[in-house]
């Protein structure tokens, strides 16, 4: 038996390596640049929230995922968050008296989910949400969907489509087929099956459920005629031509106003019409929403790129109110970003001057007599920001010079004894194999020269 | 009894409001561009690991501190990380094969520990790590130790000073007092008081414990030797003149050549003298240390600001020994961030272009006319890579100019009917309250000129 202990990571969590970090560090730089310039301002919340703050938010499949945690003297349960979103309601209603009105924050942070690992399912990952608190009219649904399409953008994907839809509207499609109270919203579960079983199955499961034919013939064509209509021209198209047919039903125009209104704020806002849809079969899992309702897909006919959706949100007006006197009315995004860095990474989408290694050049040490001499040099370039490595052991230059080669490390110094006793430094370009001899106060403008010249 | 749930956060833990965010940032960065500088990698680690990986390290007060957690189906126990070290020395020991050695790594990240909370004692709070490992040589524990005092210089501190010591010396001096084995092992928890019981008080404990006058007389002066000693060029001579009474003392003599060759790295690294002290009376808590020990205070004579040392460290060359075969030398340093923010607060040493929201320009909107003009602006600004937030409630003008002044942002543009149908913008500067026109295809040019004028 060994004396030591076999290292071990907790089922479905991860590290990352450097390599990792410096591309994980380039999506959510790239993200937080796109919240920033519409305006969303950066919160951050604790880990671990009390027991009860997340209990009763998110259905209770998703509660059973739930990890808690707990001290040997501590007397509350607590729990480490589930989402963002329910922290940022606790925190709002925790603090409203110190935030403007409306108020508008992004989070990128870890999330805990016990769920079984898979593809792209890991038990610690991460998430990425703008939300926008206090506003009830479109611009700010708008404004979500603005800030989403531009990040996704950003990051390199161009086939993308946000599918959008209206849970009001939903609503009042089943009113107008003879639905109402708990039968309506029983619907919801069913038709966000559509994508597995196609709306003839949603048929079948409407009848098993005992849904009479009469509502369900109804309600399909309805539900049909906006499934997967791309383009902004198209969606405003269907929802003008629905407005005679359900006139007499107040919470679906509600719903179709809104997603007229939505519509003309996205055009305004210069999202490209080809990246948005309509999609009436769309529902959303989660419980809380209550309006606008989205999430985008990638357009793709490659089996191993079937991650799902790499992006979701909507409107919860109501989810505020669970921890203060009045709700506010709130609509948000959550980007996916575990799954787009999936698909960056198989499409290979990273910029080719992301490097695996943050080190610019490599000090080397020829001998213990010039060891004096190089580290003067590093301190040197370390007080003028270039980000350099001292070698530390006792090896040949040129073991030194392949260990940055290894490393990615674009350039090395070298100081033998000729080079200090000429007060000159010897500068090896790895990248092209250019080596030159320069005078030792030159070096710090030499090699910015250098860096600044990589492709 | 209200409908609706007090919000409540765990006790001891924080959320941080823009604001805060944008200080804690700029100290974030700030350190990670020093750790890049001098070639640290960034790694991360899982919050959670298994909770056999991080019992037996810390010793047991240290343990029982320890958050654990699970899930409902949950087979094994995990426990929130309790520092970031520990878990370095696992993902190390896991990922070897893939890392260069020597692997320089920093971390920034959270770390739990159920503390009574105190003033800036928290139970959710952030380390800021760099380690070197695989080297067992001073440069290593030079660089870092250089590392150190640059990343509390950038800060904008220069009031500090970083206390040395080396294990082996103590030992030695033990040693040379007379004693072994267990007994030289007790030393340290007596000798790690004299910060609050002073020489004397150890005399006694010394007294106390049983130890023979004999020995307490050889062992007091040694240590009294070096209390405090301000300055690389004092602490070498005082190690100089050591060398004769301890000569005998092969540990005693290790450690002395080791503090030797670190203060003569440190001269040639730059890093200032007047930083830099011995103190053999510093001991650091945790048992992990085998040779160099450090730890940095400010000088201040303000009761407000003894907050305790704002960084520690040291040499733990046989910690990663506990996952795999054999060990490896490594030496680390640990900034205390929330100390540090506490101090720079207090003093006010926040740059006062540090912004408390992103938000450079407020595009307001005059009326519902004039909606989709001030809609297209801001997506141009946005474009321009401009942090713009576009006004969504329908208020006057006035109000909205007063919320961007509230909320601190410096620029905001007007469009009323006037304007939209002259294709023009009016931009106000809130920082001097000066106002002009221009051509709307001018406004990005402009206000970017603007941006760069702000002080």
């Amino acid at each position: 038996m060994p004396s030591f202990m076999k290292p071990q990571l907790p089922k479905g969590m991860r590290d990352f390596l450097p390599g990792d970090m410096l591309r994980r560090q380039y999506v959510t730089d790239t993200v937080t640049d796109v919240f920033e310039t519409f305006g969303f301002e950066p919160i951050q919340t604790p880990v671990l929230e009390m027991y009860d703050t997340l209990m009763g938010k998110y259905g209770e499949d998703a509660e059973n995922l739930i990890f808690t945690a707990q001290h040997a003297e501590g007397k509350s349960e607590l729990a480490l968050r589930y989402d963002l979103t329910v922290p940022l309601t606790r925190f709002f209603s925790m603090h409203e008296n110190e935030l403007p009105l409306p108020f508008k924050r992004y989070h990128i942070a870890p999330v805990w989910r016990a769920e079984r690992p898979q593809r792209g399912r890991y038990r610690e990952f991460y998430q990425c949400d703008a939300d926008i608190i206090g506003i009830p009219g479109m611009e700010a649904d708008a404004e979500v969907l603005s800030v989403t399409a531009t990040a996704i953008e950003r990051l390199g994907f161009h086939d993308f489509v946000i599918k959008i839809n209206n849970r009001k509207l939903l609503t009042g499609i089943g009113q107008y087929a003879g639905l109402s109270g708990d039968a309506l919203n029983s619907l919801y579960r069913t038709i966000d099956k559509t994508d597995k079983i196609g709306l003839d199955g949603v048929r079948a499961e409407f009848s098993k459920n005992g849904l009479p034919d009469s509502v369900i013939d109804k309600m399909i064509p309805l539900l049909a005629s906006a499934q997967n209509i791309k383009g902004l021209a198209a969606g405003a198209r269907m929802i003008g031509s629905l407005r005679e047919t359900l006139e007499a039903f107040p919470t679906a125009m509600e719903g179709l106003n809104e997603l007229e209104t939505l519509a003309q704020n996205l055009e305004a806002s210069g999202v490209p019409g080809d990246n948005v849809g309509l999609d009436f079969t769309m529902v959303r899992g989660l419980s809380y929403y209550t309006a606008t309702i989205f999430e985008t897909g990638l357009v793709s006919d490659d089996p191993e790129e079937s991650v799902g959706s790499v992006n979701g949100g909507g409107r919860y007006d109501d989810l505020i109110g669970l921890f203060r006197k009045e709700s506010l009315p709130t609509v948000g995004t959550s980007l996916g970003i575990e799954r787009l860095m999936y698909l960056m990474e198989r499409r290979d989408m990273y910029p080719a001057t992301l490097s695996k290694t943050v080190v610019q050049v490599l000090v080397t040490v020829f001998s213990a007599e010039t060891r004096r001499a190089s580290m003067m040099l590093a301190a040197t370039l370390r007080r003028a920001g270039i980000r350099t490595e001292l070698y530390m052991q006792d090896k040949q230059v040129g073991k030194q010079v392949g260990y940055a080669d290894k490393k990615g490390i674009p350039l090395v110094t070298i100081m033998g004894p000729d080079e200090v006793s000429a007060d000159q430094v010897k500068l090896k370009n790895l990248l092209d194999g250019s080596e030159i001899t320069v005078p030792t106060d030159e070096t710090v403008l030499k090699i910015k020269a250098l860096l600044e010249q990589r492709p």
